[in-house]
């Protein structure tokens, strides 16, 4: 029942299946006079495509998308923004064995039992395809947060499998293609990447994203607290099976003296907050890590049913990522966007006319 | 904006500060016909309610609650059921200085900074007191999941610090003040609070909360996935900094063949989904677990600004958890209830014609 | 599913049975800083309350408003207001005939069909009781709307059954107990009451509700239009069968050249829109009307059917409204007060940093 | 803010401008095996299209939709189902004076103050163009309630200016352009028309729309009545002024004996209700009737203003309809199909369990 919707003042709805004519979005609530072109969402379109090396998908897609509404004379007009991207490289042959047979770990079983058919090209709605307009949408809400609040939203790979930085250089992530920030280890990725293939397996991986120039105030407590709609929104992502907020997991280890982060005039002593207090933006960057499964679509046969309930075994053909997460950075920009577009005009809405009792202190982030 | 509300078929509304009049709450959607009394609901309440041992805030509250409407001899009408209890024991004196203070790691500092003003008193709504409501709005979802679809939900405390569970028993967590379910380390436990109540800290925790009799097909995907709603749901608990489904993060290290949950005509082979598969409920045990940090009212002095901004000390008097995990295993129940109880009533509104083209196959869970 | 809450940024829940322990409700998302007491909201509840003259039900309640939460030393926090009105004049054995019979022209019989089962005394849900609690919420904003915006609500009885007024005075409203604006034809209510009294009878209304001191842009193309919330706001009150903005109905006979408001730099030359343009809030004053059935609680006897489907004859005894008409106006002030209240959070939330091409014109009416 | 969706468990979205690229949908939470191809929708396209007699605008467009997800091998799937129309005959050159003049009476004034912006080609947003959207999206609707639950909807001109109906035939309303009930009156209609566009004026009309073979039991009372939302969805149609149910504003006059539908056994005895007894159906033809003014599109010159706020003379060119009132009538019926589609789904996920005390009697209908 209308779980395709995100958000309550930015709104954004999506619809497509994998191998289906066309993905489509419709953003609902941007603030009228942004300049935006296509060219805008082309950028993180890019940046989530398959096919990009050797290490995802080899499935093309242009990924090209087009503006249909919203947008006069080169400025949103508050009116709902239609999105399209066409689908062009399907190749459905590739499932044919697929319409009768449950792949384990996907979500093949799960959407028959719900809905009693399915379009399983591709896995039909349940592809990570749909994803694309997830990142068509949140670029809207990106350029947004920007251009008119100085809000920055960024993300990277913080985990392959046991591979872990050495270091870390936020300028570095761009220029690989697996968002990863370390040097030294990016020979490493792929070494292991390579291997895996040949194995034919899949592996998991972490990603963080961090939003920095957030104004404090965000988020509605008690239910739609920030950091909980931060979580569903990451957690709506295909293959993530964890959501933590600063200091995560680890804050179950720590002390109040060592989790608490003090606060003087001049900022904040540390962040294992992660940006977010009560459920409310402090001013701090918001920092989210993501844990993603590896990827049941792999070659290596598996045992599973068919859709008789009769023992069947199961290999998956066709053009897949062998670790969904390389491509995963822009997705989570994304979700992470759309959270604080949503909450930056809910804010706005009620609190207008609010005057703090003092200003805001400066983030000092230390770890 | 009207983030008070949770679930969109079961829809669960709360009000009340932690030294306000009264806790309140609206539970609207809740089907008719089911037998229910006040005590279907003191009995989670007086699980979760302060002051029942040496390791909890000695804040004693009967939390009695009381049921307003939407019941009618001894039955739910369909009609939106209010809930009351009442606050008793609130020393508001214990607050006087945190009215112009901010305590470091609390909500105080955004609350000024999102509406301008605050009742500081208990910390106001962003004290875990208003989890009580949750609490009661919850029981009536486990009482009919339990009664009419044989879902039965718990939890318990599955780490305090560093301490860990040796052995597993479920009958031995409603036994002792912890949730604890493990005889062998309950005494570490005990040994652990008495001499963090001397130092003045506070710990962190994790909680482990499960669903079984699940049916298959619970879920909204894409972006009101159960596990997306779950995560939400989760994080939504003050002190909550993470969310894990299944295997959690342990799967950013697992190889695909390891993760992915084979399927035999009896059943699943293993559950590292956690129940979820495609963001839709495949009949497995559902399987979360939170990271609750550790709570920041604590008596050693820690450094701060003041509501003009200038630097202050800050001592938490009054009485507190020293960890907030203790009594956290009720609420996360409760959440995980409203959150299935939610997605039942979507699911039976637009898929209550469909035939699954083969059974539902058992759930078997190894680790 | 869930229809007891109103409104998107401003939202009002409700809850409560007209012989149940209490009304309450829940106002989340009021803006902080506003001064409040139940001495703001007592003042519409007298006016709406029953047993202040012989024209209306002889039930005697105080309608006593008490605020639970969301206000701190004389103002809102931002946080969700809790409201809660005992009842006390319930007098059930009147209603124990109805237990298994269906009243014409009442809702027992269809609740009984929608929930099987229903709380008959007084009506239960569907009693007109419940919108006491309508007109505490809607209190909250009148006043912001007043006190902040200059936004001026207030309504008028519009017609009696046959009896329409001859000359029209707002001073005159508050000063009898129709919510009348004509001297003349006061007595002919009076003489038209006590005569429908003996008789037996009930009689329809119109009630006109009007808001003065709107700003332009509010409202939300296309579903939720300022005029379509409107008409959903007040057409979810008992008893309305009608809803017109402007010229209404008689735009059905209108040429275009009669029906535009003509604009100048002075103000509008009309205001047949009745305020709302293209659905966005003009400048205008908005004007609404309605209509209200007659009650169908009279001791004539009806033909029925009782809860086994046999046929039945029903007479309403107990202490009902001839005209539910006298007292719905400050119903619908409240109702039309949440619509604004909404839409005002709504339109600033997107569009605060607007600036239109030019200033709004004044707003000029005639006739 | 997201007011371009409308209902809770059915959801329909739209984008989309009159002269913008095209006009766009989503559907979310159609129930999935419906059968549906474009051929199901373009029906009551082609019926709401320009172009098809001298009485309406001369645009010529094909409307011809495009399903773009949610539908595989013939059947819905149950996910979003995305539906384009491409705009193809717009003549902007029609509009260039309106960029910076307000037409008397059109939305240009009033979205230029919300927003700063509008496309004013055609009337942007706020012209009935996206209407095609919403009749694509409600005839989904009307498919599954008329084959699976057997409710037909339908509508007829009911008055046109001042030309009423002599005699009734639901036959003849499908076989004129007018969606006229009565062969009599018909050519007054044409030779009323006739001189109207010589004039070059515009007039107003009513249309009546109904539901018949509705279950009881549909509507969320207390904010969710079902003919509050009916009244939502028929007010949010370009042009509306007024909706009533059932005797409507004739209730106003009315005694109780008079208006209160009385129940046998064998059926209701009259249906002033109009179908909806205390916000829920009653089993009984669902009446509605909508009152639209007269277009303010005109070629009289009318006295406006400009966009720098001077005063200006304005004739609006371009084609279009000098009575809306003739295409409304398959709108009328999509809103109305949505309305009670999402109500059907809402019910059913809440109340699927119910069983009433008894049978639903049957509907009978007298005047």
């Amino acid at each position: 029942m209308s779980g395709n919707s995100f958000g309550k003042a930015f709104v954004v709805t999506t619809f497509g299946e994998s191998h289906g004519a066309a993905l489509g979005g419709v953003v609902d609530g941007c603030p009228p006079g942004l300049e935006l072109t296509e060219a805008d969402l082309q950028g993180d379109l890019d940046r989530r495509k398959p096919g990009q090396s050797r290490h995802t998908t080899q499935r093309r897609e242009s990924d090209r998308v087009e503006i249909l509404s919203g947008v006069f004379e080169g400025r949103t007009t508050g009116t709902p923004i239609g999105l399209l991207i066409r689908n062009e490289d399907q190749r459905s042959k590739d499932y044919s064995e697929i319409a009768t047979r449950y792949r384990p770990g996907h979500a093949d079983y799960s959407y028959d039992q719900k809905y009693g058919v399915r379009d399983y090209r591709g896995g039909g709605r349940s592809s990570a395809r749909e994803t694309a307009m997830r990142v068509a949408a949140g670029a809207i809400a990106k350029k947004y947060l920007a251009e008119r609040c100085g809000i920055l939203i960024r993300g990277h790979l913080a985990q392959l499998g046991p591979i872990r930085p050495q270091g870390f250089d936020w300028d570095l992530v761009e220029t690989n293609p697996f968002f990863w920030p370390c040097a030294q280890t990016l020979a490493d990725l792929e070494t292991y990447m390579d291997a895996l293939r040949k194995e034919g397996d899949s592996i998991g991986a972490a990603v963080t994203v961090v939003a920095s120039g957030v104004p404090t105030g965000l988020g509605e407590p008690i239910f739609d607290r920030l950091d909980a709609d931060i979580a569903h929104a990451l957690m709506s992502i295909n293959a993530v099976k964890g959501v933590e907020i600063g200091a995560g997991f680890a804050s179950v280890e720590q002390k109040g003296t060592q989790h608490r982060d003090e606060m003087t005039p001049e900022g904040f002593l540390s962040n294992n907050a992660g940006g977010v207090l009560g459920g409310i933006s402090s001013g701090q960057d918001i920092l989210a890590r993501i844990a993603l499964k590896p990827t049941s679509s792999i070659r290596l046969p598996g045992r599973s049913i068919d859709s008789a309930g009769a023992a069947a075994e199961v290999i998956t053909t066709g053009r897949h990522d062998p670790c969904v997460g390389i491509r995963a950075t822009p997705i989570a920009e994304a979700m992470l966007a759309m959270v604080l577009m949503d909450h930056l005009l809910r804010h706005r809405g009620q609190n207008a006319e609010v005057s703090p009792p003092t200003g805001a202190i400066p983030a000092t982030v230390k770890g």
